[in-house]
């Protein structure tokens, strides 16, 4: 195991802080605003204008896609991706958590965008690439993912009830979404979809992966799904989407049945990605809680010399340094052994970090007292956002499940 | 220890069972639209017209007031108050928990309103409370309470800064407060605030409280606060008030010095509304993490099958019942020894029902999978109004800390 | 709900408190020496002497076999049982657990003999009562109880492979049993054993208990297993024992098929025992640590100063006072509406009182230090007691179980 | 962070796991009856003859003092040490932990020597070597370490009472001592005792460390304490030693003066075989979990096929893992940067590895049913072990304390 960075990534790393320091922090609180705005005047989903001056900024100074592994298929060149392992991307998304509504976008590192421009690199067909991918990777456009039902427990996937038919020359994709994470901003015009495409194929090899652009007539956005009290509304919110809709079948992303193989590979790296955004989270809320607690006191002293408040300290330092340490193990072993044999690690970290990362920022809220769980400091926003981890992608209890297996394979193989 | 509510306490807790029933949980659906009508009209901070029809409906079933005990003054006549017991009352808020957005405002029984009729019956003049109990006991008007200032950290009240200072036949309110709960709302004309009044004072005799009208020239509402989201719009907000305004002497609540004193007196029998309420919302979650889980399926069972989600029932009842007979406990003693001598208990239940409560509520969410975190089902709403109780009237950490020292005076008398 | 405990019951409490102030805590050390003693005499399982002075006094104050509730069959005369109800009992329960080692042996009081008195008051023929009950009553012989097998997961009781034939005049049992607690003593005579009588039966219905005196041939005590490094040999150890016996058939305990029913309704009052002798010991656990931290100081002050401390005792007082009102609420149950209708209720404080008091413990041996886990202090045998409980009797999970179904039931009438 | 073990140390892994395999593990029977035939002898203390074999053996097969890095003083030559890197020993480390009684003394690897082996080689003089340093390398000798005093709260070292004067050619030392560990066997023939020697110095320069031969006259072993019920004889159980006794002033371990620098020195690699062994008998713990709950069955399936015990095999991967690599960063840091500046991970491991442990063996004893808090499986007594590692060598409070300290300097200058 060695989890050294390489000088590129050390060197990007330094780069980020300053990104951050000199650009981001400094805009938050007129990207709070624009989207009060924004809210004020109705358009709820409307990105603030601020991003789009990072994102310049951004891409200027060269922090633009850099979680893009490079050569992902022997067609792309070297232009595309930054050709960073993800080990050495790994700090950089936690850098990027730090200011999370920001940051990740800023620099086009944003999911769901960043999964699915890994699907496109990976599985997408030249014209699929010409389509979605450039302008996906140029930040013009952005994309959702479709897979979640509001009808059925997704946590079990072999739920999924949303067809996906060959007819002729398309495909008729019928179902009901949720979830769709980025959905409702206008920027969003295109959907990776996932259905059955063969009901009676093997139970792994059932569904598939289509592109279906949102502008199609049967795609219908119902609504918006809050977080907590949250809209979401910057990111786009979270879009209920009823399919009822032809596409040509060149629109197929990778191949039939194979939507469950492309599920897993996509999830890999995205989540490391989520993971080290919300270690980047949890070391912002630590910083908060250390310099909120020194700077107050109570019956005679700082907070921060309150020995129940340096528990929370030293537990959290504890806690993120464990979960960032599982993570980074887990990127490294994609590197070196790939996604599918990192799988039980991939799944261990999916519970770790998000777990670590609650704790830490529900101490800092606690600490905080009122202000924590209002907008006056970005934790309770945090907060809800790590929420959403415990049941993203699977929930926790799915996860461990596995993970269960794995271990009880190695100790008593007659299970 | 007798715990047993009186016959009178249990055909109330019928009538308020039958009125949910009929009344309060149809209404739900209704009172989240018209609140997002409110929101989108750009007027969040009105109250849902549905609410004064179940108002209307509440009090014409005498199911009105019943949280304020008579004869709390020698001068109350038979008719100001139920008449409970605390113990009495206790199943009652309860219930009203069960749909925490709509049935406490529509039997008149929330808060922060009923602490200050409560303050208002004990300690009010005869002026004071026709001019502001009786509108208030009426459902007319809507009052709030300012306590935490954002400046400083108010888990510990003698850092209070807001000054109350006599000049001739007034007094003048200096300072900022907030989380004045049901500030924003058009009907809420009037505010206790605390203050100091004599600098100089025995530490827990230097606040006064006093009564502010919130159109006086120099009262500032600047804003609303949301918790994880929520502007609390439907229940008047949380708002952040700049106070430099001059009141009538008379205006002053109960004694010069008073103001700890009364304080505690107010926070008795409303801890004890805010823990039933707390594990009223936790019984409604269990309620539906048990017919949500058994209504889907996962891995070839229905989710209450398996076993992880089974513990999560079967420790939601343990904590739930554990909580509730703790503040039975306290309500008992409230009514048998009094808040003074019931305070340790008092501040055990603090900590301990909504802890239990917010526990509950989490692995509903869990339960329900993404649905959970969103607005399709009350629980993440429920959550974050529990979350703000291990921080209200004080963070779980400085109740804990009496606690201790209770119990260490106990057993170790020289500490 | 009433938890009121009668004038009896509350003199009665004086009258124990005053026999552990005035003679038992003063006879700790000394049990500790002999108990110690016999093991360097290679008799370990002798019960210490001071026991048996302690029985006498015990006897003479008339605290003895308080336990035992009278009338609990129709043959019953007044003399046989104190009468408590449950709930009266379960405050004397609660006190010998304060000096778990001696107070409910010194006062007849001690499982397993309780338990198998009750199953013999309530099932034993005349001659059974007369040949083992009298003589149990009078503290004379002493009783195991066979019902775990080493060889099968006891938790699912229906695993129970020992086997009791009808033959002729005679049952045959034949089948290896361990934690037959108490077994080691010189003055256990007896054991009630539970097997399979008709393996056909229905499911519920096919155990049997035997007694079965530990001198006959066939019955081989194997050895002794241990507790946390504890023989247990003060209180006879527990037994591995091999049965290969043919006893009258008279010696059938209860109806063929009545195993089950029988060992639930031993199970219900015998948990209010456990249960509140683990509180007992958890006030004496929190009382040592009170008094521990208040007289050492660390880093300026006394430890019951450092915040974290005081957290454990505020935690702990939480802990105690609600798992106590549950365990109260079910023998209130018990005492109204029956073992068999307060089932959830006994399954709650199984999981629930021994948990607090393990915790409790656990943080006062914490509190300790090195003492804390040495036997000069007695947290460290009370830990490993409680630890026991969380599996004595079916382990936690089994319980948790139980009641989770009650609760899905209650909501999800389909499950 | 490159936690890549060299090809040196990855061959002594395949090496101990053989040994392990092939010698330790059979072995284990035998020693634990041997260590019961000894304390029937009324010999508790003496050690189990199997021991000596298993030293033989590992001795012969080059895996002994592995513990001990090259040159750690200038005039070291290559034969004194293994010259493995902190990293390196490790994984040994962890695998000697999955037979803890056997393993590490076998391999002459074990607490508290390896700690005093290591002082003697940091700062023992050439006579000091010689009389103790090359018996103990050799295992001919055993020794202890006195530093805890069970008058005071050691948890704050500066508490420390015991003296250590100059007087003449001579110390003398006087104070009381526990937690000896080792002393009470024959073998073990000199202690280092830590005590004040300048009690006007400065804090943290007024301790010294010397050398006492316990067969010195004054030198009172009085008894040996125990842990939870084991008296851990076989390993020379926990002396309780009352020292009174005049030494040669050439038995002064180190500077005058420099008692806490050098137990800091000692605890840096100690903490981390501490952590590693800890980590050993959790993964042990692990596997014994797996196969028990996979061969046997309740409810109609095997119990590893329970979603709860599932949970807790994978929470046990989780927490061990975790732990895992915390432990191999400080190591790493110890080797990259010293012990000073991985002060505040290697307090962090302290505290999370135990935990870690402590909750898998528990678990695992849960799983196990009655026999797991029995004799007839390791658990209980590996749980015994991991519980005073909350403890030795300072509290996990301490620790904590230390780690929050570290943090809020990082974040909050001014505290």
């Amino acid at each position: 195991m060695d989890f050294e960075h390489s000088e590129r990534s050390q060197q990007l790393q330094r780069e980020v802080r300053a990104f951050l320091a000199d650009h981001v922090y400094p805009a938050e609180h007129e990207f709070e605003e624009q989207a009060a705005a924004n809210r004020a005047a109705g358009t709820p989903f409307r990105t603030p204008a601020v991003l789009a001056e990072l994102k310049t900024e951004a891409r200027r100074r060269g922090l633009w896609n850099l979680f893009l592994p490079a050569g992902v298929s022997p067609a792309d060149g070297p232009e595309l991706g930054a050709g960073l392992s993800v080990l050495d991307y790994a700090p950089l998304a936690e850098l990027s958590g730090r200011s999370i509504a920001l940051a990740p976008e800023a620099m086009n590192c944003s999911a769901p965008d960043t999964g699915n421009m890994e699907l496109l690199t990976m599985f997408g067909t030249e014209q699929q690439r010409e389509q979605w991918l450039r302008p996906l990777l140029d930040g013009e456009i952005r994309s959702c993912f479709s897979m979640t039902e509001p009808d059925v427990a997704s946590s079990d996937a072999t739920n999924i009830a949303t067809t996906i038919t060959r007819d002729g020359d398309s495909y008729v994709v019928r179902g009901r979404k949720w979830w769709s994470t980025g959905a409702m901003r206008p920027e969003c015009t295109v959907a990776i979809v996932m259905g059955v495409n063969d009901v009676d194929g093997p139970r792994h090899a059932r569904h598939s992966m289509i592109l279906v652009p949102l502008d199609a007539p049967g795609v219908t956005i119902e609504r918006s799904t809050s977080v907590f009290g949250y809209d979401d509304g910057p990111h786009g919110g979270h879009g209920v989407i009823d399919y009822d809709v032809r596409v040509p079948a060149e629109n197929l992303l990778g191949p039939e049945g194979g939507g469950f193989m492309m599920a897993q590979a996509r999830l890999g790296p995205g989540r490391i990605h989520h993971c080290m955004r919300s270690l980047g989270m949890a070391e912002r809320a630590l910083e908060l809680m250390c310099t909120r607690t020194a700077s107050r006191s109570t019956f005679g002293q700082p907070i921060a010399r309150h020995g129940v408040v340096q528990e929370w300290i030293a537990e959290s330092r504890l806690a993120i340094d464990q979960a960032r340490l599982l993570v980074l193990q887990a990127a490294w072993l994609i590197d070196t052994v790939g996604v599918k044999d990192a799988r039980t690690e991939i799944a261990a970290i999916k519970v770790a970090a998000p777990r670590a990362a609650s704790w830490v920022v529900d101490r800092a809220i606690q600490a905080h007292g009122g202000a924590g769980v209002s907008g006056d400091v970005p934790l309770a926003e945090m907060w809800a956002q790590l929420r959403t981890l415990h049941l993203a992608d699977g929930p926790d209890e799915v996860h461990l499940r596995s993970i269960a297996r794995d271990e009880l394979r190695a100790h008593a193989p007659r299970d």
